[in-house]
């Protein structure tokens, strides 16, 4: 397999990125020689995070980078044939280990593309292969997806908050973890943030990144005035002032003071940045300030606590900021910090077997039934806005002939309710990542993965996501609630 | 400096784990000739989380690690010398850029070890040192810090409420990346957990790793009696049966079924887990089952969205689990995901200058105004029972005799009360750590690391949190009422 293209922050490969149940498991079903039998799994979620009508697909990069480097090391296979089961002999079988250590990644995988707008049920990520294999990296695949999809919507919510305004991701210090900061600031660009302070996600993902100085830097000189000099002298070409150490209002007439300075080497005071108090009320002060004393172009930067509700907030009181910086409460979701992603099985079969049987898993609560199949997902357009989404499973229609194809396909289930749907363009969400363990798919640049999220945001600008249905095709339905009551 | 033994899971050094800005406000110092100054910088956080009594100090491991490898590789000041201001010219200076790269780490710094039980606005790390290193590394120890405290406070709040029953840590498909999955795992087990789901965490950090199967494999048999005999058949040494795929009372008895077999080959049934349901209802119903079928000693354990809340809940109503497995929101720290963890400037002096000028950041909110100095804690005991931390800086103290010294520091201001404490055994908290820039601290392994948590919290066990008195020595309280009233 050629070797990984994508920044990766690791030294080894993630393999053992697992819960121990997954390899118990793989034990188990080689054991009971299963290891042939090929599944087939879906990773998708059940409810929309912060109560949006949609979330955004992201982190498939990082999934591509983990299934190209997946492989078990002698030190990997060393430390799991240390562990013990309860009666103090070895947890795994030395056969099985030897079978891990020889593993060579060969599964079937098809994705939708990152930046993508989607919903509940639907599959994001689907794996055909192996058992073995395909059960292995569930937890691995829900850890990297769940988060940076959860961040990706965050991140777009608050952009369409502020509109026209920049919006920069302030909040490694309070991720979780490094990671936690890295993968956030990567998906809250995709999201639609304009850039990042985080320095190693810009150098690793080639992100814009931002910054100027901290109050630390106020606090090392005697006084503002000193302060700002200082920093106009050594970065003429980034000036924007924090002006909150002491007095806010004083500060910005320093930073005027400074700016003046600043234009007669030909430079300028690009902003000032408010980080506490009355947000609202001091840049609407502050932007008179600025304009009578002729700075109109210099921006406004507010920071501090910041969502997609004080942004919507500070808007309506009239606040005069152009720059939002967003810390906490986007790189940890902070009102929702997880998303509760799923991977289910869907179907399996034997080496011997032909036909797939169908899984279900089944529940007392309605949306936590799965859907059985080798699932897609086709988008429905009408003058090129989308107007409803279909799960199908591809299984009803490998023996059918194309000319009958659509017209099968456009009797949809939405909540048990039959809806004849037009003929009309579509698309399938699902595109082909491996086949048979090699990477098929071109990995697109982030700026283009950013462009994508924004263009389907607009897309979907007009579309009232609240009827905008999503539902099985007939024959899945009729499938799911055979399976259901015979269950 | 000598080669880092800590495990690390990344690739290179993460020294441009940070904000834009601590690197342009290095610049500032360095072309503002400020490259000499000496400060100190105190790593603290304002607030408990979880409205607890107390925090777990957390992080230190990483932190270490952190330093150890601290330095500019030529591929990073590549991508700094690349990075453009407002004019299109470069941000940064050559010869600072230059100066990066020549950087050898050289501070002093000393840590509270983790697993302490440590209170708002003591000095958990104190950096002294040059002003560019000290500045340049705030970001990545919030980042390791904020995290790994929060997770482990959140842990010893659900072993406390668990008791004597095992906590199991099962997060990370859910938390906030890699990393995120990662760290949680460790602080977790240092907070007190008793395992962890995560293979790579137990590798990385020697942590117990549990795990047995999911409802996929329930799913991949025609039955839960044959996915269940197929289990006990591939790993009977680790029988713990997931019952509720289907009916989890039915699930119970097909388990018992099992068991029966297993203890004719001379093993056991060790449990059975609850996913979902009543978990409460459903654990009473499946004890009295198993304790009818013999299986007294068989385990009961339960997963599904449980906290600190929910333990003590399904308590109250006489749940019969004796093994919890915690998830998402022990890792994510649902209820509150990240902690406001700071990084203040203390003192600072120029190169010509002996006496530090001593720093505060004011605010309105007194809450966030610091303490100056170069600040250290001590634990004040009486008959080994803690009775009141009191945070002084070390500079009241080096020329005086040290006779006197435990007499002056016994006079110490509790929200500005003066109050005497008797002389009594007392210890610092911050520990040496580096000594210009050499590691002179001998690391405990994570088990005695949780070992130290569980018995701070013994030892805090009958302190009344509410009443635990946290003071400024009265010293530092007069130069902090002083610095306040000149500002």
């Amino acid at each position: 397999m050629k070797k990984s293209i994508i920044p990766t922050l690791y030294k080894h490969n993630l393999t053992l990125l697992t819960d121990l149940y997954q390899l118990t498991m793989a034990n188990g079903y080689w054991k009971n020689e299963m290891y042939n039998h090929e599944a087939v799994f879906h990773l998708f979620y059940r409810k929309n995070p912060f109560k949006n009508g949609f979330a955004i697909a992201a982190g498939l990069e990082q999934v591509i980078s983990y299934f190209q480097d997946l492989r078990f090391e002698v030190e990997d296979i060393r430390y799991l044939a240390n562990l013990k089961g309860a009666d103090g002999k070895a947890l795994f079988d030395e056969t099985f280990l030897n079978y891990l250590q020889r593993f060579k990644f060969n599964c079937v995988i098809d994705a939708v593309p990152e930046g993508t707008v989607v919903f509940p049920h639907e599959p994001l990520i689907r794996i055909k292969g192996n058992l073995i294999q395909a059960q292995l990296v569930e937890t691995a695949l829900l850890t990297m997806v769940n988060f940076q999809k959860l961040i990706a919507t965050k991140a777009a919510r608050i952009k369409k908050v502020a509109q026209n305004d920049s919006v920069l991701e302030f909040g490694l210090r309070r991720a979780q973890g490094i990671d936690g900061g890295i993968t956030a600031s990567r998906a809250a660009y995709i999201g639609g943030c304009d850039g990042t302070s985080n320095v190693l996600a810009g150098k690793l993902f080639d992100i814009p990144v931002k910054g100027t100085h901290a109050h630390s830097w106020v606090m090392a000189f005697d006084n503002e005035v000193a302060a700002f000099s200082a920093y106009a002298n050594a970065m003429p070409n980034n000036c924007v002032f924090l002006v909150d150490t002491y007095d806010t209002i004083e500060g910005v007439k320093y930073a005027i003071e400074v700016g003046k300075t600043l234009r007669q080497q030909g430079k300028d005071l690009l902003g000032i940045r408010l980080d506490s108090g009355d947000l609202a009320a001091l840049s609407i002060e502050a932007r008179k300030i600025l304009d009578a004393a002729g700075f109109e172009k210099t921006a406004i930067i507010a920071s501090n606590d910041l969502d997609e509700y004080r942004i919507q907030t500070l808007k309506e009181k009239g606040a005069k900021i152009t720059v939002w910086g967003v810390g906490t409460r986007l790189v940890t979701a902070f009102d929702q910090p997880a998303l509760g992603g799923v991977y289910k099985l869907g179907a399996i079969k034997s080496q011997t077997e032909t036909d797939w049987n169908y899984k279900i898993k089944l529940s007392e609560n309605p949306i936590k039934v799965s859907n059985p199949g080798v699932l897609q997902v086709k988008r429905i357009y009408k003058d090129n806005q989308p107007i409803a989404d279909a799960i199908y499973s591809e299984t009803d229609f490998v023996n059918h002939n194309p000319e009958n194809r659509n017209q099968i396909q456009q009797i949809i289930s939405f909540n048990n309710e039959l809806i004849e749907v037009e003929q009309l363009e579509q698309k399938n969400l699902l595109q082909p990542i491996f086949r048979k363990g090699e990477l098929v798919y071109k990995l697109p640049t982030i700026h283009q993965i950013r462009q994508h999220t924004l263009s389907q945001i607009a897309i979907f600008k007009d579309v009232v996501i609240d009827d905008y249905k999503v539902g099985l095709e007939h024959r899945l339905n009729e499938r799911k609630i055979e399976l259901i009551n015979r269950n």
